[in-house]
């Protein structure tokens, strides 16, 4: 099998689609930037058009209410807009490997090229250990260009956070969409780490909504965040116990 | 070499054999699956028809009661029935490492598609780390429309459970299974966990007796089960000692 | 994509350089080889005439003080002498795999080979776990013809040290620079290792400017010293906030 | 750079060796297995005929007592013996991957099938962590055929000794050889597993003459040993040093 593979729903070929934005928000820290763009995809009634499986993903599929499973995978929806459209960029996991890591974001960037996507929005969390009363909305950019508009939507820059930089697909798709030509936009919400975090991600769909001039009702995030909570706080248990498994039988 | 090598036994091409069904038993929680699929190839006789070598298991041979040596491998076995037949999926080892297992779950659906598999049976356990006195069987599908036999043969289906989904062969075979139209069962023992557990090995068997309609004598269990605790306990110890001298050497 | 990319500067083929000395200053222990290697690179104005991409760096992009992204990278610098030049290879990290440890030395070297280089000075630190008063510098040569000049230029060759060998870039350039007909010398100062150590890189500085007939101004030594130590405390903590969230959410 | 290299040395075509036998002596438990190879090679005076790099081995260049440095790497020595010969192979390490076993060892047959290599012997340590005054030479084999010749060798077979069966090249090159046809016995010293071990090596070196028919001086056994243990500790103190650098700048 190919180490990546993306299943386009069928009959998009012929619909030739063109998204001029793509909205990244796999999970991170405190699951901000999942939240946020998960958000939308169902307040926006965005449609699914494609699913990506890799071997970068965990071997793993992810059983749902009725009993039936699905592959641990990434997917792509798609919200019209004008002759144009947004792509949105959700999922399971992010790589379990740094080489996957790469591999993967170039893969997505390929796919945006596609679309002749201009610019990309990446979600995530920043995080600071201890609550935070009102989170502020962090941000980086590929281009120094970019960063009054960033500003004036209501998100920051401060000298040296994140001191760690940006990991993940956050920020491969910033630094290896400069190489396209892509302009990339970071959004980070400023979190605890420890919870998925609606707050956090109200303060981020705020800035976002104002950057992309689209209003989105922030009503729902709460309950949202809570029934992913349970979700993955299920999840970790699960794999716990299977990964003590595994270290058993793999000796 | 290749990553992963089939060695199909001499004169098998020739008999073009078909196997509508394939039953998969690696090691896995509690060693439940491989207990019942050893089991049921050693009560129906069926015939070892292919070896497989890969680069994702361990580098590693075994040594048999007479001081001969084998690769740690999975092997095919063949069961005839009616013109039609069941394949069975059995071994050493699963991969260890993320990559591997996608791969060698692609290259197992390759081989099923060659003998025409239709449906596919995925076993494993169900660990809650805890003695069960009646253990249920856990299914799960790859298709709603499979539900109702399943539940009809015995097996649960209990939403939340396992929590984690399913890991490795178990897993894969289904979600990978389903971009090739086959359809896939996995079914769980419930098992502490800790040990070969012949009792939830029962209920399983039971549950896959009745969907294949193959009456299977489980008398000998218990005693198969026995054995394989001493061979893996060995197993486990040798390869502590092995690993932590690896450490050493490589340090 | 490529598992490694290089990105030579638009123009950069028509001015056919040479360059017949290669300075490798990637981090290490101390980072008395990156130190050196960057201070050099100011002190001279050498100029940056390519990017490095692989995947085999972290998956990351690190935030200048002004907000905007760059991919972690390796990066080649070129300062021309007499009709020849000196090329230097300095960067952010190593590989995270032993395998992407031999692929990216071997790509190194087949970009010194293109520039004519004649002999690879690798630059590190030698590290003895306590502060040291006068750091030695010690050194290890691909040709034994190569060590007189060594040693006349202040540096020690002291059987045992390091015991270790060699690891990463620094010993892997020597020895498969070998293969390719390549002198290769590695300068180590001594250093405690917990720190950026401006002291060792003054001494090492010191060797390495006579070796090479060049002289470096070293009072600015102290002060890149500083700076860097608090770059790379900010990276540490910040990678380790970070790499605790990743735990969590790859779980 | 290819993952595996082999550098024969010049002249080497054109004699067109042949060799009925391999005796595989790389680092393992007790370095029982490298101890006799090595001596072998010293007292036979075989002749260095190849160098093999991979990127499997550790990243790193050893230094000589003289300064200069050599890649970590495996090495084949030649003896000839009647219109025949035997092949030695040798080396500073094994795989740090369990794929890069696989690889290396299908390697080191493709290379025997050159020579037309018959028999396989390989030799190792048996940790069981205590010491041993009378270390028995415990024996595994790839054909049932060749175990009589071994028993009158003096090495014996006991049933689930090792248990965890034989990792690394001594297990893969038996396992491997048996799909190429070649026979394959595996000698392992008993060893308390924690020191390099020249009593275990004198017993399996005892073994080992009488099966090849060649008598070999053991006096230098018990200094050869010693020499070895002390590289060794050497190596792993400096790798110690090295890694807590390494974890520290890879963060």
């Amino acid at each position: 099998m190919d180490d990546i593979t993306v299943y386009f729903l069928p009959g998009l070929e012929e619909r030739s689609l063109r998204a001029s934005i793509l909205i990244e928000g796999l999970p991170g820290i405190g699951y901000v930037g999942k939240l946020v763009a998960e958000h939308m995809i169902e307040e926006l009634g965005a449609e699914k058009i494609a699913e990506i499986h890799a071997v970068y993903f965990p071997p793993q599929v992810i059983i749902g209410d009725d009993g039936t499973i699905r592959l641990a995978n990434n997917e792509l929806y798609y919200y019209p807009r004008d002759g144009d459209g947004i792509l949105f960029l959700v999922g399971d996991h992010q790589s379990g490997t740094h080489e996957g890591h790469y591999h993967l974001a170039d893969r997505y960037l390929e796919i945006a090229a596609l679309f002749q996507v201009q610019r990309i929005y990446t979600l995530g969390g920043f995080g600071v250990g201890h609550l935070v009363e009102e989170p502020r909305v962090l941000a980086a950019v590929n281009r120094p260009e970019l960063r009054p508009d960033v500003e004036a939507a209501g998100a920051v820059f401060n000298r040296g956070e994140p001191g760690g930089g940006i990991v993940g697909a956050a920020g491969l798709l910033l630094g290896l969409g400069l190489t396209r030509g892509m302009d990339g936009i970071c959004l980070m919400g400023e979190t605890s780490g420890y919870l998925v975090d609606p707050m956090s991600a109200a303060s981020l769909l705020r800035v976002l909504s104002c950057l992309l001039g689209i209003e989105v009702d922030p009503t729902r995030l709460q309950q949202r965040g809570a029934e992913m909570e349970q979700v993955i706080q299920h999840l970790i248990e699960g794999e716990r116990v299977t990964r003590d498994e595994e270290l058993r039988y793999f000796v």
